[in-house]
């Protein structure tokens, strides 16, 4: 495919404005072409306005034609495997086997929700059948279900340049639920954003869908992203990348005239915690496995662990030399923008000036190989100066982590109270240890979307119980998940027909269930034919 | 029982501040005794903190233990119902059998709750099993469901003091998902607020719960529910009352350190659409009906039909008398403060100083008989007026409502595509009327919560399908219901728990089912006791 660098509008392309900003090559330094437009004042309009157009025709397709739809977008994703790996390759620096399996992993997110949306029941559909001998007043017959938003606003990260970019969960989900979307692309892969987007409008085109199901949208500043999110033809807006972006963009979906729900997901620091006898029975074990973890794409998961609790126990020194030298004999990692790798090297250089943290262990070889490379480094605190400090508990994007040496059990139950919110929270432990830190879980419930046993939270699975979501300020909305098959409940809202002629009820609210979903019928679960 | 005039924070009576307040009788004119003290920020403090305390407990509290509670709230509120509905009538002037059935429909919205609970599949528990064998990496075990968020405020509604009140709807969601309630009444009726203040206070120590599940907070003015909702420790806020309110209290829950979910349902002017065959067939009936509708509980109903968009067709004339002679012939109604009939006579004004709108019927005699007596009265304006004059489509709260006359069908359609959001839309139209306007309904479901069919959008139904809700700025959150069984879902958020120990797990996500709840078990719906 041959890239332009414009915006898609619907099924046109843009003009974009004179300003124009290159892909870069983290792992060479070199600036990619073509130039990519940014996109004007005046397509932000075009594309709410052909997507409002769209709307109210993709919103009454059934979810069987939506699923048609997510599948010929995973097809296309998968037949074009070799050449979008390839482009993501050059503007992220990520190993190409990664890139081939999160295109894998992208593709069967889709198909994930195509077979949800062919399904029917995550619209919990209900019906409360009519009683007109009830006294003192008739009961009507109502009936009610999930139905669409209206436009989604998308905002493609850095880190996932496929599974939560321009085809990834937010707008999977979001085309699942009957929403048109509009994705911001991210200007760290650009090429490969245009790229993904072009087979989205051929599949708009193939399925016979209105144009304005899906439009992509280029800027390397903050100015298009938030006209979007500010006009007032979206609906509801999706976005995963840092903490400062997430909150400009969810306070100006607040206080709009019309606010909007805006689900940002902001990242996190992922405390995970040692307990002593998984220490003394497999300390070094753990210690490789975290060191894979928190390396894991050179550390730029929202799920790294980030906060290490460990007791002063037996094989805490074992733990301590097995990551050590991990750690030591690392190579160097190359990070995906340069902007970011000056913000992991501005952090190293806070924490090395501030004199209650400590460098436990750096990797030995200078950073070399790359343009963005940079080493991996564990730091250490005391538990005390953890409980202090709350510029330890924020993120440090990249292959790094922080080890809080706690004295006591109930310094480390007190470093768990003191946590804010998180992602995900680990525990390794065996049953004893469990049993005698039986207070920490209850507590963990209150700070995370999710909590791990004896694993690490890197690697998100994709399915119908996942939570990738939690308190702020990981996320601006711990009520939803951005992976896995709730993540449509964010862009839905329930409508209710009373007394309303079958005929015009949404099939999966007809009398004689011709959908064969799953439905809450006068209190009762059932997905019986006829009521 | 003995009034107080006393904030409750948990077990304890507040002390209050200098300032207070006394209830007034619309009916009488006459100011009621005892004064009520309004709180200090320190007891806000108090109430945020002890609720913040009794919340990992409670929580902690299988289902059936909170329908306990529940339902030993809804027998203390029957028990006391004589007592409870006297003090309302002084303090609202609502008829007492009115009263009455509000409270048994506030003891059955409890009891109902109660049964979701207690029955434990609302939680939406999802379960993803582990494949040791699964390639390139193992796939773990995954379970999630729905917990409760923390403390949540929920304020009063003057309208309804009892089902929209400190026992309503919004606390018996809040209550049965995990949450404890802290209430800020509403000072329109003091007496009866501390009255079931009590009452539930009663049932948290004979259901031995710790005393922060329920706290009662009075003010007259703004600053205690600001002082809430701004407070740390509150989670969510659920309300329900005037956009002005409803939209500040939102701003403050969006822009706070942490923004926190704030439910406000602030409101709606309801369009209801009389088609040509129904006018025609049943013009007269139609009317006689709207006028019990629009009149009802004074015509302070959140979901009255404000807006009647009528064609110029046959029966329109025979409408017109039936509607004018109920007008004519009313008695004036009183409504419930003071403050809501000044607002009435304001609007009243403008409306007949615009040259736009005509009065179309007035009640013939002068209000009387009450301290806030008003007249019904039935405005009339061409589409074109409607179509450019936005203060029509506002809500008028009282025994009013506005008639469009539309002289073509694309007049009629082009009316509602103007509509902003509303709780309700409603249409009265044969089957022959339904297939002609078929365009309405698709263009009213992205308008409204909740349409009806031919009948009328007053008596909400409290029942699992019902949506009380709609898009902006009849809500500020379009996805929820503050009425029905989905309301629980407000005040809950997904945890997921991978590869936890079974033992640890909630009831809902053990292996063998141990509550029977219907769950997602690997994509497919079951109840079973062993997946």
């Amino acid at each position: 495919m041959h890239l332009t660098g414009m915006s898609l509008i619907g099924a046109r392309s843009g003009a974009g404005t004179q300003e124009s900003f290159r892909g870069f090559a983290p792992g060479t330094g070199t600036v990619l072409e073509p130039p990519f437009f940014v996109a004007s004042s005046e397509e932000v309009n075009a594309a709410a306005a052909v997507s409002s157009k769209a709307f109210p025709i993709y919103a009454s397709i059934p979810g069987s034609g939506r699923a048609h739809f997510l599948r010929a977008i995973a097809a296309k994703l998968q037949s074009a495997e070799t050449e979008l790996a390839e482009r993501a390759h050059l503007e992220t620096a990520l190993p190409l086997p990664r890139l081939r399996s999160e295109i894998a992993r992208t593709a069967g997110q889709l198909r994930l929700f195509a077979s949800v949306v062919d399904e029917g029941s995550w619209s919990l559909p209900r019906i409360d059948h009519a009683d007109s001998n009830r006294k003192p007043a008739a009961k009507p017959d109502i009936r009610s279900m999930l139905r669409p938003l209206g436009p989604v606003a998308v905002f493609g990260a850095s880190n996932f340049p496929f599974a939560f970019s321009v085809a990834g969960g937010d707008t999977a989900s979001a085309l699942a639920a009957g929403n048109p979307v509009i994705v911001k692309a991210h200007p760290a892969h650009p090429g490969t954003s245009e790229l993904v987007g072009r087979l989205i409008q051929e599949s708009v085109v193939e399925c016979g869908l209105p144009e304005g199901v899906f439009s992509l949208l280029f800027d390397s500043g903050p100015r298009v992203g938030e006209e979007l999110v500010a006009h007032p033809l979206i609906k509801a807006g999706g976005f995963t990348g840092s903490f400062a972006a997430g909150r400009a963009l969810f306070r100006i979906a607040a206080n709009r005239p019309e606010p909007i729900p805006f689900y940002a997901e902001m990242g996190s620091t992922n405390p995970l915690f040692v307990l002593p006898r998984a220490l003394a029975s497999s300390g070094q074990k753990i210690a490789e496995d975290l060191y894979s973890s928190f390396t894991l794409g050179a550390g730029q998961f929202c799920t790294k662990p980030g906060l290490i609790f460990v007791g002063e126990s037996a094989g805490l020194q074992d733990f301590f030399s097995a990551l050590g030298a991990k750690v030591e004999e690392s190579a160097s990692f190359t990070l995906l923008t340069d902007r970011i790798r000056q913000s992991y090297d501005k952090t190293a250089r806070d924490r090395e000036r501030n004199t209650n943290v400590q460098v436990f262990t750096k990797a030995q070889i200078a950073p070399s190989g790359s343009a963005c490379a940079a080493p991996a480094v564990v730091y250490r605190a005391e538990a005390s100066v953890f409980m202090e400090d709350a510029s330890l508990a924020e993120e440090m994007f990249g292959p790094s982590t922080l080890l809080i040496a706690c004295k006591r059990k109930e310094e480390i139950l007190e470093c768990a109270r003191r946590l804010h919110g998180h992602l995900t929270a680990t525990i390794h432990g065996t049953a004893e240890d469990l049993q005698e830190y039986a207070e920490l879980l209850p507590v963990l419930v209150t700070k995370v979307g999710r909590i791990i046993f004896n694993g690490y939270p890197t690697g998100v699975e994709v399915c119908h119980a996942m939570v990738h979501g939690g308190p702020f300020p990981s996320t601006a909305d711990s009520r939803t998940t951005s992976v896995g098959t709730l993540a449509i409940h964010r862009f839905a809202r329930p409508i209710c027909y009373q007394d309303c002629p079958d005929a015009l009820l949404p099939g999966e609210l007809q009398e004689n269930n011709p959908l064969n979903v799953w439905r809450l019928v006068d209190g009762e679960f059932t997905n019986a034919r006829s009521c």
